[in-house]
């Protein structure tokens, strides 16, 4: 049912719940819309999409361009017009809208918490590993940053990037040695974006980083054999 | 009344309501802690606040990294003995639990569309600030990242992170020039951070940012007249 949500209950059936007419604007192989992609995966939620191939520059064509000057995936079109974009904001939008599973925190203190963890991975993970790629790999040159804008790649950053990342990758190997959990004692949004820069991190270091970190490999094994997560990024 | 807090009311009298003994960790004259603390004034709250001296490394002493091993300011103290970093985290924390005036959104789409702001401000605003002072100032040699661990200056990251902040300037512009807000229709959490990373622009930059953009002065002259950011970064 094009244009509607189609809700899947924990027995597998569903149920059409025909709310109104958003657009997701989506990459597969990218990171940041990679995270909304498993949220509304968990939810059930069926929405309409549409592929723009940062591999082609689609993002920067007029089309995409006049809706979203930023040039970035993901984007959220709501019924109204509005555009959303920004992966935090997006997946704060969806958990709100359709509660179960909530992921974001169900009062203050693990709201907080949410986006505590979040914040320190997106800040530590997510700006290492691209520094990393975006300053030596040949696909980014003169777009050291994401967008529209150019860049040229500097080339200590990708060394920085480099130790950045493993810093990160310890000190989630440190916080999963005393926690099942990233940010409280069960599954998150705080995970989901961890496990994602912990995907491209393994993809753009050359090497694996589980083998050498127990907890953290023992967490990645388990987000990854979720239904949802598998769905949202086979 | 230490240890409590005191709600202001909008008469300017104050009563007692002693919920528990919060701590803030603070530094005046960084952007982070300077969100929270106009957060903290715009709800009339007086939260029990220790400084941490960034320009003594305190942050980097032992008692201070025992309860947060990555070493920035603001850090919030909750009443069970939890720290809270991470300075959207805390805001949104103080937001649910002290609801009036309400700084983060009141409804789905709101919340996200400050969320929205908030990050492509953080993003692209503070990160470019951060390279140009953090990469150019000798108050940062071997500190180029915050934090307690060394990394070295890169000088093209100052020249990378003057374009960034421009840029970062003249997108508000352009924003404030359709919206008499950042991002909905009221003061939020959105314009606390965009005005304090404005600031900060403007001191690092070396040259008055405001006198080119006529909506950015505007804005920025209705936000510095609130009471409570005159008494948070006064």
């Amino acid at each position: 049912m094009p244009g509607c949500y189609r809700l899947a209950t924990a027995q597998g059936s569903t149920k059409s719940t025909a709310i109104r007419p958003m657009k997701f604007y989506d990459f597969r192989p990218s990171p940041s819309p990679t995270k909304v992609r498993i949220v509304i995966a968990e939810k059930g939620l069926s929405i309409p999409t549409e592929s723009i191939n940062l591999r082609e520059l689609e993002q920067q064509r007029a089309e995409y361009t006049e809706k979203h000057p930023g040039a970035t995936v993901p984007m959220l079109e709501l019924d109204d017009g509005t555009y959303l974009t920004e992966s935090l904001a997006i997946s704060h939008y969806l958990d709100r809208v359709f509660p179960e599973p909530n992921l974001l925190g169900t009062d203050p203190k693990e709201q907080a918490l949410v986006l505590m963890w979040h914040d320190i991975a997106t800040f530590e993970g997510y700006l290492g590993v691209q520094e990393l790629l975006r300053n030596s790999s040949g696909a980014f040159q003169g777009r050291a940053l994401p967008g529209i804008l150019p860049y040229e790649q500097i080339p200590a950053l990708a060394e920085r990037g480099r130790k950045r990342t493993e810093l990160f990758l310890d000190k989630l190997e440190r916080r999963l040695h005393s926690s099942d959990h990233l940010a409280v004692g069960r599954y998150t949004y705080a995970d989901i974006a961890a496990y994602v820069y912990v995907r491209f991190a393994a993809r753009v270091l050359g090497n694996d980083p589980l083998p050498a970190r127990p907890h953290l490999s023992r967490w990645t094994a388990e987000i990854a054999a979720r239904p949802a997560v598998r769905a949202a990024t086979g």
